[in-house]
């Protein structure tokens, strides 16, 4: 099976590094898309969960605030899933984001921006990504589309507004002594139930 | 169809002034009570989930609260939706209340108060809204009430119960520069499962 | 019926003294243990969801932080479910932490570290509990177990990673004047989904 999964690293020691250099100019956003699009080789169709466009462009630099005795980080993520339904992996993308606020303790919202996409917490394992894509069909099937009234407004994503409530809009993860504060096999994933077009996660980091 | 649905800048012109004048008389209770009867006018029964009883009666003065570097304001909305099942938008009273907080950078949680009820955020369009009252009967259905062991205690909301699991109890999100830092399309909406009665809505804002 | 429900004062007047006295010593975590176990009598089959572990094991001792404006407590807390799946109260355990934490204002985070169990707020009502069992076993069946990918690794419980996504991972509570702001029926449980072994809560409270 061919693997298009972007190594996790790729975020931390490529990306960020470019998006900090040229953040604010053209040639910084058009140069981080260069680079994504070399990772969207086409994919076999039975792999479409393992296949991910890269996990986030950091398209705005982060705003720190530190007034009062309270500190926030705000942030957002880009995603351009390049099949119907997917998901991502951002949990280093979080855990960066989490050392450059400083908060030592707090809260961190990570949410979809989007009403068809979920963020949501579980195992990184394939065979489960693949399970939960069989299962949300069988719960709120895709096809006939002519079953969704919402579908009428020509749409045909009345399946991905309710997956997305299945999975869950955001969530909420504690910060501990400067980092997530995580169980063994916690992972935050962004659910794609609508992709083929660039789509927001947003992150607020609030603490001291 | 007749359109009870009320225009969300009733609340913000109308009963918020009203209950700013004479909030803790018994006389301003009453006189929202009695605009808010005028829209409860007859549903046709295929309606049901377009007619709602107007979004929030704003029943007691926000607390706010500013102490050490932490402010934080906390409202109760009320509701009583005249059908078992229906959906109200309750994005705008939730916007004034964060003007009105006057926070900048902070978190609103937003959570229904009672167990067969949702707080939820997704897309203000009719036909899905009428999709989740098709989808999540399908998934927990009311009939036979005899199905469920919760029943036997003399309720017939079991299925309530389910449905709110679905739906989610609460949402939370950030606040930035002194508004909902929201996506294109979201909305904020109290998920009613088992109405016909007043049933409570928390709204807490944190933050600085 | 066999009755081992954990009397919510056991946690509140027995576990949380001793923890106290020998929280760092191995022979305080023996005493709490050898306490524990004598609670665990086998229960009839039917009874399972009655038939709890004791809800908590403060095994580590809270830690409040007061840096600038913002004071924080985090806590775990440890269940050990004696069957696969089972639902525990802990409403008690986590208001007597927000006594402890001594913040009046803020939120309480209640989240899983498990991804196989939940965290969630609905009724302490013994046949609605029954009646999740059966609906969540309906949505997301753990037999035939060959239907899931996941299972393939060796793992037998893709169904818990289902059954948790519906019922929620985490649930964020408001606290109001030094308490847990809740609607009248509300009730913070843990689900397990997967159990016979050690799995851990997280408790996150901040504020002011």
């Amino acid at each position: 099976v061919h693997q298009a999964r972007v190594p996790a690293d790729f975020v931390l020691h490529f990306v960020l590094p470019l998006v900090e250099k040229w953040a604010d100019s053209a040639k910084g956003v058009d140069e981080v898309k260069g680079k994504v699009a070399e990772l969207d080789a086409p994919l076999p169709a039975a792999a479409w969960f393992r296949a991910q466009t890269p996990p986030s462009r950091l398209a705005r630099r982060c705003q720190v605030w530190h007034k009062g005795g309270v500190k926030s980080l705000t942030e957002q993520l880009w995603f351009e899933v390049p099949n119907r339904r997917g998901f991502v992996n951002i949990t280093e993308t979080i855990e960066t984001l989490v050392r450059k606020s400083e908060i030592q303790e707090g809260l961190c919202l990570v949410n979809a921006m989007h009403i068809t996409a979920s963020v949501f917490i579980n195992d990184a394992e394939d065979g489960l990504l693949h399970d939960y894509e069989v299962w949300l069909e069988k719960l709120a099937p895709h096809a006939p589309t002519s079953q969704y009234q919402h579908n009428r407004t020509g749409e045909d994503n009345a399946d991905a507004h309710m997956k997305r409530q299945i999975m869950g809009r955001e969530v909420v993860v504690a910060i501990t002594k400067g980092k997530l504060d995580f169980g063994p096999w916690e992972q935050i994933f962004y659910g794609e139930f609508d992709g083929r077009r660039r789509k927001r996660v947003l992150v607020k980091i609030i603490g001291e």
